[in-house]
């Protein structure tokens, strides 16, 4: 491919969809990449990069010269243009920006004036506004002579002379009213804004909850600024759902396409907490040294008890931390929820006690050490399902994410009631100190 | 509330949003829920029992007769009927599809016939279909006088006398075009369509990949059917990476607001295999106790080992099972991934070897301890980023869904491994067997 003429090369991707071109970039190595951004030239669609792993996309602008990623910038979308210049560095980016048309510029610098990850970010800086005194037939006459339209719109906004929203009108509905209507008649006056400061992943519930397709979105003073629409917002909750899996796993931030150093980085955190809390664990069994020295069938059934706690104190984490993230939990709800898990707990130890009790009992021939192990696991599921749920909604109470730092304090949790119950029930039981 | 008069409550509940009502029939109580739906009666709109976790909906649609479910269902868009349907006994569904309008009763029964989570399931049969000779004008007034439309539809199918689809007609485009000019000559040519039979995971990626807001459905003669929306996707697409969490923490398929029988049954199965695992696990431990029995700092120390292999291998995993998931893996982003995660493991266990080596070392005082745990972390963080890859790689191709086995497998052959590479070179470099 590279080797060949950049003409034929253009042929071939000319036609592509720009996820398509994203996926081919992703597809090649490192230097075949910008070389197949270099040799598009003009032809080259910066939209593609939107579709790309962060990391491809940061190496891409990195390596190309401002000056064309500024033509390329110039040619996109206000939300697209903002989704490629938030992460650079401050210094590429003022750059780019001043090489850009005033209009765009002043517009990209307000998008990105706004916090990150909120709904200013994401939006759309073009939107149709018409005023609530015009009939249907202007309305219709506007769109079909005006030039210099949004892309694609799903939604009319209905403004006063400040640009506050008075009404919506979903184009379908637009579309069914004679020329005469006047708008102010047909236009949806119960209608959900968004305000610009707040965070996407809130904009993305009022998507969901209300099924929108498209939504306004309003400054401080309640001016319409700018729009939000779905595609938007299904990669948002796409990455939200995506972060907590990763999160729960002790996965930072990562991509498929990142390199080892980036993958060694963002994962060695996560495995040094678990060394301490590791250590912290082996602290504990340590207490209990001269008993298991006693009795070495304690070692051999320990890391049952700690692993059987550890993974239903996983299970009540994860519901309560998607219940978290999902706003389900509330007043009534929670209530019902916590009662369930600790009776669920309390279940399940009882179920297990007498699994692993019998299982114990024939293995060693011996009736009480199966009763030991059995106690322990009541213990530690009754606790697994307590801090499964209580540890979740401490962390959301104290604002932070449950899903980064909920497991890691659970499994010791789990680890550290399993081990010390076990060994140090067995040490009384069998007059082990 | 349900003390009062049942008009109060529905001028209550009238203006609300019916996911507000699903979210008011959520914090109730089991009775309170269905006396609500009950003093509600004609006033009920069914649409709110989709937003509801399904338990609820199905405890709320067994307390109703169904005739009055056929009375709701027939108001509702054909979709939403199908949602409420499909998870009902096929006697009850049989006598609520018999007491709908034949229409409704064929259009459902259709929808009913395709594959569960297809296309065909979650499409809606209402669409507007035009043929490509006629004019913008046509189309306008067509729209304007016909009575029966879907609620809200986002694009025009330009079809031909077969229902063949020769084009799609965004609104926004057709608004901006003159009277006289004719359909075909402004229809898009290249369109997605997506296939009755196709699953909804499938559908869901396409609309993520083509940024799509609605698009065509046609059976397998190539005749469009139906329509999908992005409302009923942004559900899909939440639902399956919810699922890839709850798989992953061994939670079936289950909701918070589901009872404490119903969640014990969900989750037990998931114990019972762990329960199974751990004692193969103990097993291995069992081997050696009569070098447990020798050095008991053996026994403090090797959930160190066995913790650190199971957490990277977690990592990986996750990673895996999420690429897959996305589809994020062909030949050489494969090739690429399985390198790094065989580098990353080894990088791992080469600073946590020294890390745990020196704790160890000084912490007994032994360097030839700390020499042995640190090989021991060595070999397993390496077995956990292979087989961190290799088993959810595995399970995809016998077409098994590695969210659900793979981290079953991956911890018991983490175990497994530090436990036997622990034990093991401590027995040998010691002379302890």
């Amino acid at each position: 491919l590279e080797g060949g003429r950049a003409e034929d090369v253009a042929l071939v991707m000319e036609p592509l969809h720009n996820s398509d071109v994203g996926d081919v970039l992703e597809q090649l190595d490192a230097a075949e990449r910008v070389a197949l951004v270099r040799s598009l030239g003009d032809l080259f669609d910066f939209s593609a990069l939107t579709e790309v792993d962060e990391s491809i996309r940061l190496e891409i602008m990195q390596a190309l010269p401002n000056a064309e990623i500024a033509r390329g910038v110039a040619e996109l979308d206000n939300d697209d243009a903002v989704y490629l210049l938030e992460d650079l560095e401050q210094e590429d980016r003022d750059e780019i920006l001043s090489a850009l048309p005033t209009f765009e510029r002043l517009a990209l610098k307000r998008s990105l004036d706004f916090p990150e990850d909120s709904a200013g970010r994401r939006m759309q800086t073009e939107f149709i506004a018409i005023p609530p005194f015009w009939t249907v037939g202007q309305v219709i006459d506007y769109l079909r002579t005006e030039k210099d339209l949004p892309d694609e719109f799903y939604q009319l906004y209905v403004v006063d002379a400040a640009y506050k929203v008075l009404g919506t009108l979903p184009l379908d509905k637009f579309l069914r009213s004679a020329r005469a209507i006047k708008i102010d008649t047909i236009m949806n006056t119960n209608f959900v804004l968004i305000d610009a400061e707040q965070d996407q992943e809130e904009a993305a519930r009022s998507f969901e909850r209300y099924d929108l397709v498209e939504v306004g979105v309003v400054d401080e003073s309640g001016r319409l600024v700018g729009v939000l629409t779905i595609d938007d917002i299904v990669d948002v909750i796409q990455e939200e759902a995506e972060e907590d899996i990763r999160f729960m796993a002790g996965v930072g931030d990562e991509d498929v396409s990142d390199t080892t150093v980036d993958t060694v980085r963002s994962r060695v955190p996560w495995l040094v907490i678990n060394l301490f809390t590791a250590v912290a664990v082996s602290f504990v069994i340590g207490l209990f040294d001269a008993t298991i020295e006693q009795m070495v069938a304690l070692a051999v059934l320990m890391p049952i008890v700690a692993s059987m706690g550890g993974n239903a104190g996983a299970q009540t984490m994860t519901v309560t931390v998607r219940a978290l993230a999902m706003r389900e939990l509330d007043g009534g709800r929670l209530r019902r929820l916590i009662r369930r898990e600790m009776v669920v707990g309390l279940a399940n130890g009882v179920i297990f006690a007498i699994l692993i009790g019998i299982v114990t009992g024939l293995r060693y021939g011996d009736v009480q050490l199966g009763i030991v192990i059995g106690l322990a696991m009541v213990i530690n599921m009754i606790v697994a399902g307590t801090f499964g749920i209580l540890i979740p909604l401490t962390l959301d109470k104290l604002k932070a994410d449950p899903a980064i730092a909920s497991a890691v304090f659970v499994t010791t949790i789990t680890d550290v009631v399993g081990f010390f119950a076990f060994l140090g029930i067995a040490g009384l039981w069998f007059g082990l100190f």
